[in-house]
């Protein structure tokens, strides 16, 4: 018998509990073994709910039960949370989470907590949502030297991006219809300002090179500036604009990793990306391409991600998973400066004025523009080279291609 | 120190060789002990090969020796590839294989056989290439009832439909095309009938739904019925037409598998897969819908999935990992009678005949069609429907759509 504890009922929490249940014959198939959900810990009451038996109110009475292996946390955050996963580790049960706040800050610490306990840390949701990713990485995927990757990593970013381009709604009332359609949260920050895909590419990056990104050293841009202007020009070459998450090697082991708005040309399978959708495409030496699509959030695909990670556990509780990286340090990420593209420019400014600043251009076109407006995609260049020839010129957009 | 024996050293077996080669020292790290290529087996001579201390061309000498940990077979077919898997695994040794028609025809026995010797036998190569996709299935999706799998799993035939699309090349054009990049066989048979990809799903069904699909019982449909007109046609509604196998979970552990040629809407992100890329697309009733994209075939992508596997033994030499499936039977592979969908059809008939043969129906057209052509679509109806509907009438194509 395997006892499974979760911790925080709200939408995922809850999915992890309903997978359980409705699937509770196969996974026993599968672990060989009777997973049980002994414990939920949740301030409020749920008196109707079916596992009302389960509720407790003190992470005390899981933390000293030894009947409990597994620790699900799907309280959020950084704070309780931390404290939560921790105390649960010290005790030697395995913690699952979808926290992706709670990994890319403080993952380094709690995989080694749980090495030092004989126990494991997972957190396959907290990436991707139900798309299996980070098991891929690094199990599939680890003959290869991985070189980049690149994620459309925040699906409510996404929605926002797609309605702009296929309902020409502004990002204001895309934004509005997301959060009416519960995409979107009332404080939207963390998504459109591009925090939630910052702590995703951290995450990847960690497990992709092996040390600590801590987000806050990554440069992070999100989609409140792009316009339907934006997204008419990008169109009319068949372009996509997506909010994008990337990480690539850099030499003695540093990484360049940033989160950025991007025009995506068409032949690029993440151009297609609609809606709430996220994919991740990562290049490996070996591999070249592969890419991974689903849905990156809603409570059931994120709770299968979840339960996965505990099937994966009870399978083996003691097992060395030797899944870990090393400490980051302040000088580990390397700016995107270097890297050579091609630049989406929108400003109040001449064809003429256009071409001398920047040189060879190609000149895009959209119903309605207004006299004096004009865009255009440049030569790859540096970002530092594109701001020196911008200099002095009415820039409204200027926005990465992906190349 | 864990030894490998690769045998044949054609295009996958050397893709092996140099990626041990290549990526041997992360590959040494993440296996905790030293992985090294000790005998490659092939009746030809290699002098020039930097590994030409490791030929051998006498397999016992592999089968006898304690020290070879994993057996690579990449020798293809199911007669001395079939004879050699046994005899390694009856020796204790493990074995990796890229080699879908062994594993599809022969699986479920030499998994048993594993199992009786104490060592595994892994595949993830066998199908998709270098995609991860038989782990993430058995381990990530672990949580989930498999509804469905419907996958682009022949690069060839991808291929050939591309250009059949993008360039306007017949089939007999493109299939040249491909013979000249190497991207099909001198003898296309197996690709362009469809039966690669019959082995493929086969292995999907076999480890989702947990029984061994002869290929045999799997009604296959190739591509050479595909002509120019009807590209045309899917192309006038931003369909494409692609080559799908599919399975879908029936009652009491029966399968519905089949292999043939089907219009896909361009909202479905299996439309957008081009060139010799392969795509596979699961439904889990927890995660919804995810897709696995990469390039499905190729000396280093398959080689990455094939060390991938031998990475995965040599962490654990001796681990049980429970993967096989039950032997199958003759009523377990059930018609595809039963599946409702839109069908393509194109004839020579008037669009009344069309009407009154199949109701509504949503007329086609292309430009350069002769007079007394039709094409249309079909509301959703099952293939007995559609044939009795349109019998009497002359009929040049049908293809379901996927719905």
């Amino acid at each position: 018998m395997v006892n499974v504890a979760i911790l925080g009922f709200g939408t995922v929490g809850s999915g992890v509990a309903e997978v359980l249940t409705t699937n509770g014959g196969l996974i026993d198939n599968r672990v060989r073994d009777l997973v049980r959900l002994k414990y939920i810990l949740d301030v409020r009451d749920f008196p109707d709910s079916p596992y009302k038996d389960c509720f407790v109110k003190d992470f005390a009475v899981i933390e000293s039960d030894p009947e409990v292996d597994i620790v699900v946390e799907t309280i959020g955050g950084a704070k309780i949370a931390l404290e939560f996963t921790a105390r649960a580790l010290k005790a030697g049960k395995s913690v699952v989470t979808s926290n992706k706040e709670l990994v890319a800050t403080h993952g380094c610490e709690l995989l080694q907590l749980a090495r030092e306990h004989g126990c494991s840390y997972l957190f396959e949701a907290s990436v991707g949502g139900g798309i299996p990713i980070l098991r891929p990485l690094t199990s599939c995927l680890a003959a290869n030297e991985l070189e980049q990757i690149t994620g459309i990593l925040n699906g409510t970013t996404n929605y926002i991006l797609t309605r702009m381009i296929r309902a020409g709604l502004t990002f204001e009332q895309a934004l509005k219809e997301a959060q009416t359609n519960g995409y979107a949260e009332k404080d939207p920050t963390a998504d459109v300002d591009g925090h939630d895909a910052c702590r995703k590419i951290c995450i990847l990056a960690d497990l992709a090179f092996g040390r600590q990104v801590d987000p806050a050293l990554v440069p992070t841009e999100g989609i409140r500036n792009v316009t339907l202007e934006d997204v008419a020009y990008a169109d009319s070459v068949g372009y996509q604009i997506k909010l994008l998450g990337r990480c690539l090697r850099q030499e003695e082991g540093r990484v360049c990793a940033f989160v950025a708005p991007h025009l995506v040309p068409a032949e690029n399978p993440l151009s297609g990306v609609e809606d709430v959708f996220n994919a991740i495409a990562v290049t490996g030496n070996a591999i070249g391409d592969v890419m991974f699509y689903g849905r990156g959030a809603g409570k059931l695909p994120t709770a299968s991600a979840v339960v996965a990670d505990v099937i994966d556990i009870a399978k083996d509780l003691k097992k060395d998973r030797h899944n870990g990286w090393e400490a980051g340090s302040p000088d580990l990420v390397v700016s995107a400066d270097y890297l050579m593209s091609p630049w989406y420019v929108r400003g109040q400014m001449s064809a003429d004025q256009a071409r001398k600043s920047c040189g060879e251009v190609q000149l895009l076109a959209r119903s309605g523009a207004p006299a004096g407006e004009c865009a255009f995609l440049t030569a790859p260049m540096t970002e530092p080279e594109v701001k020196e020839k911008l200099a002095g010129l009415e820039v409204g957009s200027r926005i990465r291609v992906l190349s």
